[in-house]
């Protein structure tokens, strides 16, 4: 007879929370041990933006698997707990917290460690590593709290990248009643999730309701009386500065991976700073997994490293993790296609596979079709843009962006054509639901797919 | 030098008017005529009880492509022209209309005939072949019409028939203020889309609204006295009949192909009564093509012949016909999967493959999950139930079914899956797009793939 298995997870955050969860199925008897440093069990990170705007009436409410919880599943939960160290000679680990040094052997070790905020080098952001007062990163629950404080002392925000967070923030400042000003650094916004042509309604759809300055970056926080910040910015192509006068800044230029725990045992780190995990979800140390934001992984169209940092993912690996280190197995796809989503002024984008921008050496051809969530003649229609992408010699479909009417759902749909590597000829015959207060006969899905089938033969005839 | 292609098409609903518009594409020389019996140019009879309702503002604003549109490409429209006789010999076609006989010859000849209601055998519903006053089918604009002026003189209608245009007419006349009861032969509604234990919800949902009698025959028309008619119903399992009086009565109990023309040429007629098709809705005699509900195709899963019918497919072999007949190339995957959906008592329903009853000879083996669109912690969700079926041997996704909240596009998904032939494994794996105010991180799509998952593990343990 063997003793139970015994578990180790660091972090508590959807991935390390995920992978308790799964041990748990997968093994009824295993001992099961999270340590996390933060003071809350597993919450929604994503829906922190919701909870400020006051759409989720409270920040409590994004927890999603109570202390309680876990100790129902016989999960053994340490919150602010911190592991201070890892001893894989005896597969052991430190941890302390306010009242109690813990040690604690594993079998298996799942590293859950999360990111943390990118600080661009804006001068005089920080004082001794501590953001200057009214400066902000949005990660946790107490940094969605001080944000929503601050939000009451002032009529101005200005946020620090156009991505999906900044982009998510701008519209619950804005719905909190604020000036909002978005400052990025690069010609376009999205430019991780739309291309340029697809990206640009948006933008305009945007400038109505605040001003998103592109191309644009901060370059020093000059003054700071009292509560009020000057931030200055440079225009990238003519070199010219100005100032702003904010209440409120907001930083939301990306995260980087958490990894200090991993580098003190020998996980290989990749090039984007992750931690380099294979479709097992295990590190280059035997019996050391990890997971979530920590994690560097393969997209599955470039097999280029990425770092993860998508909720959609990160339970995903949760689910292998915690299976694998419990004696089951879960394999994941060999690389990662970026379904990804948001909502932001009532607009809906989504996309999946890489951007025309990170696809530089592949060829592409694209179809890009605008038209309406239901038949023309049906009243109360949307607008839906779809772009599909396909690679030249094989016709496979390797991306698709959408903007409008279930946008989401429907890049689902092409999502599942990029990993079952389907051509742009077998998605275009594919039936889809037809009614007229749903869907036209003919979605846009396919009309997108018609364009670049036309495209496609075009420069098979004139390569 | 060769003369122009010469085209003959006979019918302009979303068949012939698709296969027009597609042999132009395809052949901008080519000689095209239509011949339409009826008096409309292509429109949608699938948003006929939206116009009765009201939602959409006319009859005529569901003309899709007007006789200006098909004269404008060179398309040689004839409305209200009946075909009188087909000569494969001379490869000539005589049609007639009120003032003129048309004698015209062809290179290539589609056949988009339609099919007409089917009635079931209830005594006394005709006279001399014509349904008695206040009794009507929904096919035409002018069935349509002539249903809206008898909303207007009675309170009570019934409906036979719980299809999909059943429970879409139940809705546009309980919009319209009356009081509607289903009949309905079989023991449970939706049989063609839905399993009884996904539309059994469904139904308790509608008896809310309306009334609905599933396992009740109709039998007879007793007497018909003015404007109210007396229907015999008689329940299947004790044989009790009972009257319901009615000022409007619908028949909704599907169609059969119009194939008359079809027999004259020789045209291989199948066990459905449609006429044959392959991949290229080539007929069995060359150069004739059909397109839409006189045809009768394959099932992509269980490879039995069906009636197609559904709007989806119909445009689908009609750009396959239209390319074809103007010498391109279009071929359709070899079989339908029939993706499928509809919205009524604003609750919405979709599918994709074969109900449970139509696959007595596969090893299926289901999941099913009942979850939210959204994360539970957010407002405003919506719930949606999905089920999935797989073939037990290959784990292969071969059905699926979806009631509520973006069951469409969620169905679409799992469309593509199904024409794809991915695996329960590989679609579970799927990254689904994630935010917090469109989908949960894990949608009900890959829940039910998940439940679905276990139980096939399950029976590969115990089989």
């Amino acid at each position: 007879m063997t003793d139970a298995r015994r578990i180790i997870i660091i972090g508590c955050g959807a991935g390390g929370g995920t992978s308790a969860q799964f041990a748990r199925k997968t093994d009824r008897t295993a001992t099961i041990t999270i340590f996390e440093k933060g003071r809350y069990p597993q919450y929604s990170k994503c829906g922190l933006p919701y909870a400020i705007a006051g759409t989720v009436p409270a920040f409590q409410d994004l927890i999603e698997f109570s202390e309680e919880w876990f100790q129902k599943e016989h999960i053994d939960i340490h919150l602010g707990t911190s592991v201070e160290s890892i001893d894989m000679k005896n597969k052991r680990v430190v941890a302390q917290n306010s009242s109690e040094r813990i040690e604690r052997e594993f079998d298996s070790l799942i590293l859950a460690t999360g990111a943390t905020p990118w600080i661009p080098p804006i001068q005089q952001i920080q004082n001794n590593g501590q953001l200057l007062q009214g400066i902000f990163v949005l990660r946790t629950i107490d940094d969605g709290k001080q944000i929503l404080a601050q939000i009451k002392k002032g009529k101005h925000a200005v946020i620090i990248g156009a991505g999906l967070i900044g982009l998510e923030m701008a519209d619950t400042l804005h719905t909190k009643g604020m000036n909002v000003t978005v400052v990025e650094a690069l010609p376009t916004i999205l430019a991780n999730t739309l291309d340029e042509d697809m990206s640009e309604p948006v933008l305009q759809s945007l400038q109505l309701k605040i001003s998103v300055l592109t191309n644009h970056l901060a370059m020093r926080v000059e003054e700071h009386h009292g509560a009020i910040i000057s931030l200055t910015i440079k225009e990238n192509n003519t070199g010219r500065e100005k100032k702003i006068q904010t209440d409120l800044l907001i930083i939301a230029t990306g995260t980087k991976p958490e990894t200090d725990l991993a580098k003190t045992i020998g996980c290989a780190i990749g090039k984007t700073g992750g931690i380099i995990v294979n479709e097992k979800t295990e590190t280059s140390v035997k019996d050391v997994y990890a997971v979530g934001d920590c994690t560097e992984y393969k997209d599955f169209i470039t097999n280029e490293p990425l770092c993860v940092g998508l909720g959609s993912i990160v339970v995903r690996q949760g689910i292998s993790a915690g299976t694998n280190a419990a004696g089951g197995t879960y394999t994941l796809p060999p690389g990662v296609i970026l379904t990804r989503t948001s909502e932001f002024f009532r607009m809906e984008i989504a996309a999946v596979g890489p951007v025309k921008q990170g696809m530089k050496n592949l060829p592409l051809v694209t179809g890009k079709y605008t038209g309406f969530s239901k038949p023309e003649y049906f009243p109360g229609k949307d607008s839906i843009t779809i772009k599909v992408g396909a690679e030249e010699q094989t016709r496979r479909i390797i991306s698709a962006q959408a903007v409008g009417s279930n946008a989401a759902q429907r890049i689902n749909t092409l999502a599942c054509a990029v990993l079952g590597k389907m051509t742009i000829e077998e998605f275009r015959k594919l039936e889809t639901a037809y009614a007229p207060p749903i869907a036209p006969t003919l979605d846009a899905l396919t009309l997108a797919c018609d364009v670049a089938a036309l495209r496609l033969d075009r420069k098979r005839r004139n390569p």
